[in-house]
């Protein structure tokens, strides 16, 4: 390649990036993902939702157990306690429709109970990672497909600091965990949203075996990157990469209550053997 | 839409894909993903490894915390070990690359104590969770990006089977779990794979609410689907998609080993608290 892609210097920063990549249209896209915190309040279509879901479903799932599901949300009153819930996300309330994905052992509880079959492996937590886990590829699919329909789309981890209460508000069953919520919508081009730079592949790749002493020079370089994207945006940002990943886990404290994750999943149902 | 995409049907059955879908090549691709267990030798390159892991580090990550990384495992010998942990695949062995998906508090401890700031943070099942979200986010950019250039993969759950196994062999640090493994090659096109069927939307995707009755229609015109399937594939299968997933959770000994995961994670040093 005679010269590097522009979307991969957004992504690393024109001294990380890596100069041979074989790149396809397809990996353009996804290097060109930005978390989208604004929107216009214009509808997302049934066709759009039906061709998302479809995307999300074609994620692999655990030996074909489909441990997932989805609530898409569109009322503005429930979309308004969501973000409530999640920590006062106003774009939570903005984007015109929250899908929030599910890790579900509450389906397979309750076909083994039609059949009048044993469903003790889903007691184990095993099981709960397989929901979580499923929920994620499904979600990461889905995340793809609205941004090529020209969406945008951004994470809501937040939907974890109040998990019975958002299992109330939608509903769930026992065993059925609100894993992130997802805003979807278009994006305001008034107010948009930037590719986050990344830490160079020295820092999360390893061959054959793990290293931890490689990394810090990755690291270093990453602050350095991520310094000049807070100047870019304008964002008055102290201390670097490093000093603020290390306050978001200093403690419980930092954790936004989700330091009461057991408890609330024990209070959901899980048994987490 | 004039007519529904042979993907669409390839994907739920003729009688239960959805009738409109806002697709787009990239949604296409997606829905024509397949789990490849039959590789050719041929190497994956570093241009193009050098893509995939871009586009798996373009997925967002949690308050851009990047608690994952992957090692890739090319050698043959390694392979070959990690195929027998993870109960004797032999796609594992076969296929030229080996991405294992890591869940990784490691970084962050380690830049912490470098800064000599707490991390207790880290201490909780939500850090756990968050590394496990953010490795199955990249995974599955990886996945998609992997397709794209013509390769084909699969995931390996069964990198679970023996945690502690497979963090010696890659001589992972404390608080550095493989979530899971994925096969990465040129499919062999004298082995070729199909596209699973899936349940119909209406069993995974709820309006504003969780709704557990609405999801029987669905899952017997899945169990129906499925044994059309199992069928054309030539597959001598006995009962139905749901009595087979009943068995997969029927109890701890159904789990491979799964059911101590928990002793395994404290073993590797994850406190989840």
């Amino acid at each position: 390649m005679s010269s590097i892609s522009p979307t991969l210097i957004a992504r690393y920063g024109a001294n990380s990036a890596p100069t041979q990549a074989a790149l396809t249209p397809l990996i353009e896209q996804l290097l060109s993902h930005r978390s989208v915190r604004a929107y216009l309040p214009d509808p997302v279509g049934d066709a759009q939702l039906a061709a998302i879901i479809a995307a999300a479903q074609s994620a692999a799932s655990s030996s074909n157990l489909n441990v997932w599901s989805v609530v898409a949300v569109r009322d503005a009153d429930r979309r308004a306690r969501l973000a409530e819930l999640a920590g006062g996300q106003a774009h939570v309330r903005e984007a015109p429709l929250q899908l929030v994905w599910l890790a579900d052992l509450a389906r397979l509880r309750r076909i083994a109970g039609q059949l009048e079959r044993p469903s003790a492996g889903l007691d184990y937590t095993e099981m709960f990672l397989t929901g979580v886990i499923d929920a994620a590829l499904a979600a990461q699919n889905a995340a793809a497909a609205a941004e090529s329909l020209g969406l945008g789309m951004v994470y809501i981890g937040g939907m974890r600091n109040h998990p019975e209460e958002v299992a109330a508000l939608l509903e769930l069953p026992p065993e059925v965990f609100a894993v992130f919520g997802m805003c979807v919508g278009t994006p305001d081009p008034a107010r948009p949203a930037e590719i986050k730079p990344r830490p160079p592949q020295s820092v999360v790749l390893h061959h054959e075996r793990y290293r931890q002493d490689i990394q810090d020079d990755g690291i270093e370089a990453y602050n350095r990157a991520m310094a000049g994207f807070y100047a870019e945006q304008g964002m008055n940002v102290h201390g670097t990469w490093a000093v603020h990943s290390a306050k978001r886990i200093a403690g419980p404290e930092s954790l936004s209550g989700r330091d009461r994750l057991v408890e609330a999943l024990h209070a959901l149902g899980f048994k987490l053997r």
